[in-house]
């Protein structure tokens, strides 16, 4: 099988390695101008995840502000749709992908052992916050939503440009 | 609450009223500047939902039609994910979003009880999708992600421009 394995999905999580092992394998299989295509679908792919993992936090995070008012079932609906599109992104992180329209940096290359380590601290945390959200209770969901938050950002400050 | 409410998620599904009256009110409450901001923001929210969706759909197809072979477990995850990302983008198609960078056209405001009832269909389809890729009935599933891409056609063909 030629195509990258999806990572996640927790009944069914498939390891790192695995997932890696399926990139390499798919790079080496195709031709260079399919692998430019490949490139920058895979970079403009793991973009989309991420605006639409911004799109459902940002509001849980004006709740969370009491910027907006805390709507229980929204709040639930959407940190269950986080730890969904949390496990999306990492297979869009392939070799070759960290020059053009990306703010990714190589060292997610070089250093993949703890870009992985930050994804799935993205999965653990999201997944908390989807369960501390279905508890409803405010305290736990608002400790809970800035452990995310610094997740986010910590992983951003290691392998983002800006 | 002045920000839309998510549409789907099945245990709370709410209605397409409170979900446009919502969308109305946000119009109503925001500044010009703010709205300009936030129509685009919505645009390219729904864009990012529908690319991340292809993304999940495209090897399902590919292992539909025999170019990769198939795995349950990736055909499984990916109908999962595929039957998640059909109930987020419809919150994105707010009043005024069908000038400016996107291919969706005015009609869907004009018509939107037609466009809502496609966007139902999508969220139909790609359960049972999800469904039939859970049980690895291979001749259901090849029916299903056939009539799950007919629903995408169909209403691309109404309210798509191209």
């Amino acid at each position: 099988m030629s195509f990258p394995r999806p990572a996640g999905v927790s009944r069914n999580r498939l390891t790192t390695g695995v997932l890696a092992a399926g990139v390499v394998l798919a790079s080496l299989l195709a031709s260079p101008a399919a692998l430019a295509d490949k490139t920058e679908d895979a970079i403009q792919y793991r973009q989309a995840v991420f605006q639409t993992l911004a799109w459902q936090f940002s509001p849980m995070g004006a709740m969370v502000k009491g910027k907006q008012d805390y709507d229980a079932e929204e709040f639930r609906t959407r940190a269950e749709r986080l730890a969904l599109l949390a496990q999306m992104p990492w297979e869009g992180f392939i070799a070759g992908s960290y020059d053009g329209d990306t703010d990714a940096l190589s060292k997610i290359e070089s250093d993949r052992a703890g870009f992985d380590k930050r994804a799935e601290a993205l999965m653990t945390q999201s997944r908390a916050l989807a369960d501390a959200a279905a508890s409803q209770d405010l305290d736990a969901l608002r400790s809970q939503f800035v452990e995310t938050a610094k997740t986010c950002k910590g992983c951003h400050q290691q392998y983002r440009a800006d």
